[in-house]
Formats: structure tokens, sequence, C-alpha cells
């Protein structure tokens, strides 16, 4: 590369929050920088795209000599409108997080700092996500930062697969209990929703999402045994969703009876 | 199966649109059939749930003698509040749309329609997303209704692979032009975006998304050249991201090097 690598940074919990803040510090040595991320918290929007109203897009001076832009969409939107109308060519790669909070197994459907690196992906840009298994403001993000600093410098360096990226994991413990990286695959496991049901002053009523994470899976191979045993988890993800496997099978139905 | 199969329908285009109505009337004879979907139009929600405000869930009389229920949520929100508090009991199937539009190849990533049978998927029932690939408001359903009979029928008797549900897209044509049903891969293709920049009463920018569909793939194993061929496209779809055949290249990298 005869450039200075071009480094796309994004995230799901804001342009102000601490995660990304660490995300810039660990990787400007590495190249040149542009930050586009939403102005407000925009968790658990999966892959949501705004297609109903426009979008704003606002230059900052968050972070410095580094450009940065807040834009009122989600993680996706960001992703899109940094490549159509920040980027002065496509970047190197680009860096989702750091979340607050784990998206480790079935998170990986439902997160935002997912999503963007899953649309740079699309974008055919390297693309990672990192989350930290802590969801308060004032985590530590000493870990969490290293592992994101080796990670990026490891894509930069390597590149990575056509239609891949990496969804990476920290786990909430001191740096000096960090037993080091596995490469994983995602649990099998879901939420078990319990949906807390009050009453308005008005007498009606409306529910908050709750929920508790069920693990159905022992797999020492899986991204929830690696940081429940203070490995950072590395799960290399796609986009192509089809569930090969399960093409034969299906031939296998009377299609042809029909028509 | 003794009881009547319990049948939950769902969409993202809002529970008033003829998508929804058509395929509440393909599948009625089937069982016993519940609606729950959003009160309000959510295309391209992608998989996003509702965490940080309160969700309503209301009654209505849409659908005369069968169970009906509006709710302020995303797609994914209205099976997570079905199974937790409608459903008397786990549905034997799941029916997602009609959606109006296309869900194909890179579509399903966005698309409200298949989130809602993704979380069904990821609840452990048999899930199915319908779309016409036709955007107005009168299309003309005849073909997506007689598909959409046939899938849900062949859903209840020989059930779906475990983590499987499938993505099922119809083309705009006439019934009598329609060559039947064809099992497929995602096709291989992207949204190339392009924003259209405004300016408002006040002189600030703001952004509509906008974007051509580019298809990189000729494979006619996909469900672009079904769909293009007059076939009803058939993909298995997996909430399984990992993309299992980059793990051993990533463990040729120098992980040991870090710690």
């Amino acid at each position: 590369m005869s450039e200075r690598p071009l480094i796309l940074v994004s995230n799901d919990d804001g342009i102000t929050a601490p995660g990304i803040r660490t995300l810039v510090d660990a990787v400007k040595h590495l190249g040149e920088v542009i930050v586009v991320a939403p102005d407000s918290p925009q968790s658990a929007m999966g892959h949501a795209v705004t297609i109903s109203r426009p979008l704003r897009l606002e230059k900052t001076n968050l972070y410095g000599d580094i450009v940065s832009y807040q834009c009122s969409g989600t993680p996706a939107d960001c992703v899109k409108l940094a490549v159509d109308k920040v980027m002065h060519r496509k970047p190197d790669l680009l860096v989702s997080g750091i979340n607050h909070g784990s998206n480790s197994s079935i998170n990986v459907i439902y997160s935002g700092t997912m999503s963007a690196a899953v649309e740079g992906a699309i974008e055919g840009i390297p693309a990672v996500g990192f989350s930290l298994c802590d969801f308060s403001y004032d985590a530590d993000f000493t870990l969490a930062k290293r592992v994101a600093r080796k990670i990026a410098s490891d894509i930069l360096s390597n590149g990575l697969p056509k239609g891949v990226l990496l969804n990476v994991n920290v786990p909430k413990i001191a740096e000096s209990d960090w037993k080091g990286f596995k490469v994983c695959r995602q649990a099998n496991a879901k939420w078990q929703e319990e949906f807390d049901e009050r009453q308005d002053p008005n007498g009606r009523k409306y529910y908050w999402l709750t929920g508790k994470f069920v693990n159905f899976d022992q797999g020492e191979d899986t991204d929830e045994w690696a940081l429940a045993n203070n490995y950072a988890s590395v799960v290399p993800v796609q986009f192509d969703l089809t569930a090969h496997h399960a093409i034969s099978y299906l031939n296998t139905w009377n299609f042809a009876d029909e028509k």
C-alpha cells in the first residue's frame, strides 16, 4: 500500500460515546482516520436503513485534527453516507465500536455496531466490529483498546476473505487475566423475552422489552465459551445468509406438483 | 398434529397493507390464525428491536373472526410480543408478508419482513417471509397468494431443518406466465447508494437515500436468476452468521504473538 491506509470509524452508541473515542485512539497511528457516527444512541438497530425521512450529516470538532461527522441515521446509514459523501476514496478498513456491551452469539443479529461493519463488508471494505462485555458508560477499555489495535493492524496487513468480516468481543476482565485471542463460531443462543407490562397514567397498558440470555450451546469452539474463559472472541461473519446445506433437502419437496 | 395448526402472521408494511390481508386469506384455512403486525410501515428496519422506549399492543377488528393486534414496534418486536403476550402456545408456523417489493439477494439483510421471520426462527418456529417484486399499493397478489398457500402448507406438512427459515420471492408477472418454484441461493448483489443532496428552507443540507441495485452474480442457481426467468425463488436462510470456511484461515494469523 503506497498511500497511508484510509480508516473509517463508526459505531452505534453515538459519536460521543467513550467506546468510539477509545477506538479512534487505538487506530489513529495506523493511517488516516475519518469518523462518521450517529448523533444519538442507535443500539439494537439491527441492519435498519432510513428510507422514509431525510438524513442530516454535520461536521464536528470532537476529534481535533481527525475529520469527524455526526449523522442523524442508523449505523448502516452512517456507512452508506460516508462512502458516498465523505470519503475521498474507498476505505482500506472499517472499524465499528467499541460497543458498550456484548455482541457475541445471537446478538450479532440485533447489533447496530455489527450492522455498520456488515454494511462496510457489503461495500467491499475489510471490516470489523469490536464490543466490550460491559454496558457501563465508565467501562474500562484498556484491554479492548489493545485488542482493537492488534486486530485492526492484522486486517490491514493480511486483508480478509471476500464477503467475510470480523465480530470481536472482549471479556470484562483485567488485562492481566487475559488469555489471548480465540477464533470461534457464533454460539447457538437466544434471548428469552419477558416483556414488563405496565400501565400509563391514563390506564393504558404498555410494554418494556426485557429478557434473559439463554445459551443452548456447550461447544468449546464458541464465542460464549471463549469469553467465559477470558479470551477475546474473533468470529468471522458473512452476509450471505443462504443455508446452503438445506438446498438439497428443499429440492426433495414436491414443487413440481404445483405448476 | 392433533390440534389445528397455530399460525402467526406478521409483516413490515403495517397491519392495513393489502399484502398482509392477502396472506391472511392465503393461510386461514390451514389452521388457527393470529395476526400481530406493526401499526405503521416498518420497511427497511432490518432486525431492529426497541429497547429505548416502551411498546403499545392494541387489539384490532380488522380481520373479523381472526384475532389481530397492532404493535407500535418493529417487525421483530411484533414477533417477540406475540410469543410472550399473545399466543397461547408456541405457533406451528410464522408467515411474514406479503411484502410490497422484492426481498431477494442482499435485500434480506435490510428487510423488516424477513426480520419477523428470522425472529420466529430464533424462537424455534418454522418461519417464512413472502415478498412480491412490485412496490405498488395496488399490486396484483394473485400469484403471490397461490405461492404463499403452497409453501405454508408444505412447511406445515414437512417442517424445516433446525435454524433454517425460507425467503420466498414472487416475480411481477401474470399467473399464466409463471414457471413454478426454484430453490436458490442468495445472489451476490448490493445497492450502489446515491444520496440525493438537497437544501431545506433554512439553507441546511439534507440527504435522501436512493440507490441502484447492482447484481454481480450471473449464477443460474440464484434468486435473481429465478425471478428474472419467471420462477418464484425459495432461498433457505440461516441466522448463524458464522463464516465457517474462514475459521481455518484466521487461525493462520499470528495471534499467539499477542499474549
